[in-house]
């Protein structure tokens, strides 16, 4: 086993350019880092392309990814590629899940979709995709303009999710082709809608949740077949985007 | 008008103490920067106890603190006590909302109490605000290990809600003291508990929601009078603190 004590080593510099998220997401590759990030990712079937650990984490690499020969830095080396303050001194490089060409539809029919149309905040993108996980919907599709699924926040926040639960990515002119198609009702929130657990939802459908400082565009909530509004029956006129995509999701997950 | 031009002035240097939050803390007082944040206190009611702006904002102190003789800083002393990279100019200083010594209660008897065990994360903290002054919750009561409510991440994150819901800092023994003397329902999310919209919930009631990684203490768990769960039919086992928090509130609210 060879360890790698200088930054300036061909593979140290490969690797430190993954770590930037932009130039990974350009080669199709996930950089993760950390014992958490990397043993979820494992655990839900990810394969590693690179593992990366400093000189005292071989036993890591033996146990959780035997079969790729690990690159062995010093921890002086392993710092400097490491995003972190306190590194645990485990990375490792992982494919980009194919993001689906096609919407998944489930053999029983009862699909749920959440639609984000620009969702912004890496937490609030997260914390969706955990809580679709959760309630059992069918797949989290994501407009262009919605942060990068496989941004390092988005990674954390959903604790694990993100690998177990497809995320699409699709314009909304894409969407509302599939789902008129497919005959899937597609729901909006407004303030004009019936109020969410009325009892008039059914599957299959899909909800459309827009960006965070100015909800959904005029053009989708026009173009859903359906409106609903979360009742609020306090002061404050609008939630957080993941605690209003959670809740309606929560609804109509009563009906799986 | 005098501008001020020096970072030196000692008005300035007592502002800059103060745009540390452990010592605005420690004077009973925040310190609030933007024009979002600063309008949405004034707008509630909070009286400026001091106004910072810099040369170029005289008319929107003369708008919205018409009261307060403005502390005018050249823009580059402005820039030195800022804590954004793009300074708007504008800040104030206002009074903490005294955290009410009592928690308080409804003449119609139905309250809704979120009780906050030990949140970690300011942004969790303000949506449950967010979520609490939406669905027309009483109170918001924090733990005294819960994190400061008045800490920027979370002002912003709960868009105004936070000086229009009271939150109120109680150990979980004046909590239970409290609630079981006022016979009171206390609610534990638990997996050996009903499924939430089981339709065996009843006001007034509080629940409990737990530290992000650890859940609810076991010794809060035993002490509340019922279990609850949250349905999830999917793979994730379990949600974000924001988002336990606003599923059991929004379904709670449909009682009031």
């Amino acid at each position: 086993m060879q360890v790698i004590t200088s930054k300036d080593n061909p593979n140290v510099k490969r690797i430190a350019k993954l770590t930037k998220r932009s130039q990974a997401k350009e080669e199709g590759l996930i950089f993760l880092e950390g014992t958490r990030l990397c043993e979820e990712a494992l655990a839900s079937g990810q394969t590693a392309v690179e593992v990366i650990v400093s000189e005292n984490k071989l036993e890591w690499a033996k146990e959780f990814t035997p079969g790729t020969e690990p690159l062995v830095l010093s921890s002086n080396v392993f710092a400097k590629i490491s995003q972190t303050v306190n590194p645990q001194g485990v990375a490792i490089v992982i494919k980009e899940p194919g993001i689906a060409a096609d919407i998944p539809v489930s053999a029983d029919g009862k699909d749920i979709y959440v639609v984000l149309e620009n969702t912004q905040d890496p937490g609030n993108l997260g914390t969706i995709i955990r809580m679709a996980d959760a309630f059992g919907l069918t797949a989290v599709i994501v407009s262009p303009t919605t942060c990068d699924p496989y941004n390092d926040k988005v990674i954390r926040a959903t604790m694990g999710s993100v690998w177990h639960i497809p995320v699409v990515r699709k314009t909304m002119d894409e969407c509302f082709g599939f789902f008129e198609n497919a005959n899937i009702e597609t729901i909006a929130t407004h303030l004009k809608g019936n109020e969410l657990g009325a009892g008039d939802l059914k599957l299959p459908c899909a909800y459309f949740i827009g960006n965070e400082g100015d909800g959904l565009t005029d053009e989708t909530a026009q173009r859903c077949t359906k409106l609903v509004k979360i009742p609020m029956k306090g002061k404050a006129e609008s939630l957080n985007a993941a605690v209003a995509a959670s809740v309606i999701g929560y609804e109509l997950s009563k009906l799986l």
